[in-house]
């Protein structure tokens, strides 16, 4: 099998006087992850050495690992004392002390040899998790990296590869994972049936030796397509008792399984609303059948009109989640929890952070953001999210005095994953730094991207400080010149319709999805203030009152929140046409530049993440060239202002 | 089986006095196609008759017909003399009387008894084909009337359907078909090979029964993909003997093959510049191969350059078939013909006339159309072919004196056909009266296009006045209120990209296939004038005067020519402006109108029909709203000049 270790490929340490690794704990441990990834480890890192348990050969040729799990701890805590000849790693559970392990070796693999250190971790967020668009029959909706490594031809599949994958997610300190799409088709839908029972059981057991909680998407109207019932109704009793057995036969085989996500009324899938319900009574429905078990139902908000007439200017899609979910805020039972997109639209290069975070005291709340870059370059184009995830974390919602900040307000935070059964599995092996730093920054929210960045290239690329400055000027600057070279001050989808992929400035404003600049010759911006589509007043008073006004309102959101003239003055002293063309010129340089400190590592990279690297990096240059001329010559046409630096717009 | 008899559902005569048709001719024709045409009527019409042969019981209970093939007449011609009692049919072969006893049965359906009349014709153009693009796994690419009935997952299919489709074709004057799309894909490469002689052998039989010559298209590098050899160069001897063995045994296999039809170095299809050869190179090298059986190469002129620029303003799409075939003029041999689409680009609603009709004096030449509606509606609109096709045949081309007209320049016409296996053959039960059309025009270039029309309208529903007018009135202002309420005067384009339906005005503009309007906030078209591309150049003089001069140029041609302000005055007088928003009111209240033609039928057509025609007029004024409103749109948008009469533009 065929695939990359990543971060997990660990260079042997510099030091290399150890012969042995003695490992000492408990029997109840002896079998645990954590004690094969220290026998992975040292198979790298110390070639040479031979591993024991418990040993009594300790001396200077020896480095000895404690591990304990300490029932005063809490669950995923760990605590580590290491010295250059022996480390103590105490954790709250087998996953705490793995959590350790995997703060030892990532340490180790940094310094390059053992170092003296104590760390003290409790991970920032409680519940992190990936989603996986994965369909049964071994596509990935809005993958970018091969196909499903979960499912191939109907069959959910168990091998190595699953093995490495859920090292590789424990280790970035991803505990919770979704295997299939939320649009649930073909025999995805049987998940719940007995159909896939032996190999979700070995799956679940898989994933919670690694402390990865499953979760399935489940057909809402299954008690339909899987139970032959007429009906799907969450208040007709004879579905709730489907689902209730339903649950009980499959959390009973599965104490990993933690829940259901749901996508429901959405985009064509089928929810309450077909029966006059609403998401409460669809998502309380199910939390009950669930919650004998521990469970929890992960409901998702991505609700709008998705028929809607373009010429229609009142109806808002930002506005629709809103709408939709406060007046339920309450309505929830504890077990759910509801999943909001980090902005009001669709995981656009720029959007206001979501005002459902700060409107929901009563609800439980994750946020979810897309780690496959559907709207960002589709993995061709690097684009390093951390610094937006970040950002959009530590965003404040003014709902409350204190701890308002996005990541304090939510309980959970999901991303869709960007994986798939490619060699690297990201399709490049930089968009694995987006994998890694998602995990990472769940973990310990203390990290700043840039920390994360580097800890990553160290440990993907060895500690050549060339690699690390041009990797890390790559990574960092790598948003900002997408944003730059594609759509302007929050504008949004002006790429290609149904593939995402590539500029076409108008290809979506005559259509039904409520996405549209309305850009004429005068003016360009949908208008979201209080005398228009009133979205901005979703908001708590402060924000409302920054993104309300033209004159508040940050550029990089201008023309998201607002309809202004092309000569309008940004905060920078720019027009906004001018603005455009800035940015387009630069984004473009930009992408140029990343592909040329790219190629100058030729020699420093390994032949085949070199070239594939390369040939991304190829298209992103050829493509960043069609979305600085496109979109400067759509609205050059409109405006008929010219560039004031009198470069070439076509 | 379920499929419709359309112009050939003849209903019972008026008169039914007869009780005896009484057939006479020689053993040679007994089992011909016309004697079964005869006797598939009589069943029909004279449902109590009995149909007998040779038979002396002539007396006034009976009527006589009898069929002679004479050989002073040329093989389609034919000779008819009709009484009340009698009819003598002659014909220079068993295809001249097959189509005089077509001609008599129509005559006699739209009389609905016997009548007195003498005919004599010859078919007006000598090639009359049809282009199926159909695909070996039974799709057909612009296929808008279901799957192919000629092949069905790699088969090819001979049944009572291809009977009929036999039947349909010959009696409306079709004497050629290619079964094959010119795009030549999976299995149907292997036509060439022995894998489907049987089937392929039974069809050419059946074809051949009524008149219609086989023609396939063949991979042009079927020397390697079904050969296996190295090359596909045509001055490679190795690729010359191949094709020779090749054409050898499927010509000594198939008496009814004509030849080929090619389509090369177009779209990414194979042909000769791989190798450095030109398209004579390629056209001849065929043709050699099958000139001792009388074959014929068709080879088309749909080449250009699919990988533009848009930045490029020089390079021209219309001027490529022009371009690339006028030099080689004179250098194909003579059983070449070269098919050239109607006009420059790809069956737009409104082109220009191929320049290339007047340009190739020493080379055969076919016209291509397109009955399936691509860019016209995709059988969901009406739009009514036929006058359109009949304008261009007339079109003068200015290149010698008499006779000028691309009719008779051309030594055949083909159409790529609007049939597939859905119960009505087209789509819509509207839109074969464009299948019928197109056969019979070639057949007889003396019927207007109105005349065509009420036989069609009279052969499928009837003699009934209101139906009549009604949808004579629909058929005969549907192009008009088709282009009217899509792409104004002859700018092309502006439909969305891929599948061709519906407006996206600039989701051509950006791409790479030629096709750009350039408009902007103060002009639109591209200008082909001699300052411009030079198109218009291409023309004999008196055709370079008209259209390369905004003065001259046809009101409805413009924007193809000529780049202009929206306030450029047309010939009507009104602004170019003004001109598109009151086209796209008035097409759309046509369309309206035609369905609510269609809605006052209802009592009047069977059913079925009535239902699926009302369906696609839905449709159709579904879409023509959507046409007015975002062109109206685009262009209110980049003028920002407000409509004279005040109407709303979104």
């Amino acid at each position: 099998m065929d695939f990359s270790k990543l971060w997990l490929g660990y260079k042997q340490l510099e030091d290399c006087s150890k012969k042995r690794l003695i490992i000492s704990c408990e029997h109840d441990l002896k079998d645990s992850a954590a004690v094969d990834e220290l026998k992975n480890a040292a198979a790298d890192m110390m070639p040479e050495a031979i591993v024991l348990w418990r040993s009594e050969l300790f001396d200077d040729a020896s480095y000895l690992i404690v591990l304990t799990v300490k029932p005063e701890l809490s669950r995923e805590e760990y605590d580590i004392a290491a010295s250059d000849n022996i480390t103590e790693i105490c954790g709250g559970s087998d996953i705490g002390v793995l959590y350790g392990v995997y703060a030892f070796l990532r340490r180790t693999a940094l310094e390059g040899r053992f170092v003296s250190f104590t760390e003290h971790h409790i991970p920032s967020q409680p519940l992190r998790m990936l989603n996986h668009w994965d369909n049964s029959d071994g596509s990935i909706e809005r993958g970018y990296s091969g196909n499903s490594f979960f499912f191939r031809d109907g069959e959910l599949v168990v091998d190595q590869r699953t093995v490495m994958y859920a090292r590789l997610m424990a280790s970035a300190g991803i505990n919770a994972t979704v295997i299939n799409n939320v649009n649930v088709r073909g025999l995805a839908k049987h998940l719940l049936s007995e159909s896939y029972a032996d190999t979700l059981t070995e799956l679940s057991e898989l994933l919670r030796r690694y402390g990865i909680k499953l979760f399935i998407c489940p057909d809402f109207a299954a008690p339909i397509t899987v139970g032959g019932l007429e009906s799907a109704d969450p208040l007709d009793v004879n579905v709730i008792n489907w689902w209730t057995q339903c649950c009980s036969r499959l959390f009973s085989s599965l104490p990993n399984l933690a829940g259901f996500l749901v996508k429901a009324d959405s985009e064509g899938q089928p929810g309450p609303f077909a029966y006059g319900r609403d998401h409460a009574d669809g998502a309380n429905m199910l939390a009950k059948a669930v919650k004998p078990y521990g469970g929890t139902i992960i409901w998702r908000c991505f609700v709008y009109n998705c028929t809607q007439d373009w010429r229609d200017e009142k109806t808002d899609r930002a506005r629709s989640a809103y709408d939709c979910f406060k007046p339920l805020d309450g309505k929830f039972d504890d077990n759910v929890i509801l999943q909001v997109k980090n902005g009001p639209m669709d995981f656009q290069v720029r959007e206001p952070v979501s005002p459902l975070f700060g409107a929901m005291d009563k609800t439980n709340l994750m946020a979810e953001f897309q780690l496959a870059q559907e709207y960002t370059g589709q993995q061709k184009h690097v684009v390093y999210l951390v610094p937006m995830i970040k950002e959009i974390l530590a965003h404040k919602t003014h709902c409350k005095g204190e701890n308002d900040e996005v990541g304090k307000i939510v309980c959970g935070v999901a991303a869709v994953a960007n994986t798939g059964d490619d060699h690297c599995w990201t399709g490049t092996e930089l968009a694995a730094a987006n994998l890694y730093g998602y995990g990472r920054l769940l973990f310990d929210e203390s990290l700043s991207a840039e920390q994360i960045a580097e800890e990553w290239i160290a440990l993907t690329f060895g500690d050549d400080k060339e690699v690390h400055d041009k990797v890390l000027e790559i990574l960092m600057e790598s948003h900002k010149a997408y944003e730059d070279y594609t759509v302007p001050l929050g504008l949004g989808w002006m790429c290609k319709p149904n593939n995402h992929y590539g500029p076409d400035p108008w290809g979506y404003e005559f259509d039904r999805w409520g996405t549209y600049n309305r850009a004429d010759r005068d003016a360009v911006g949908v208008e979201r203030g209080p005398e228009g589509t009133g979205y901005s007043t979703q908001y708590s008073k402060e924000l409302a009152d920054l993104y309300g006004s033209v004159e508040n309102c940050p550029d990089e959101l201008l023309l998201f929140f607002h309809r202004v003239p092309y000569t309008h003055k940004l905060h920078s002293g720019k027009t906004v046409i001018q603005h455009i063309y800035d940015t387009h010129f630069e984004g473009f340089e930009k992408a140029e530049h990343f592909a040329a400190l790219w190629d100058s590592l030729e020699s420093k990279v390994d032949e085949k993440t070199f070239a594939n690297v390369k040939e991304r990096f190829n298209e992103q240059v050829r493509c960043a060239k069609e979305w600085r001329d496109i979109i400067n010559c759509f609205f050059h046409r409109l405006s008929g202002i010219d560039d004031e630096k009198g470069r070439k717009i076509y």
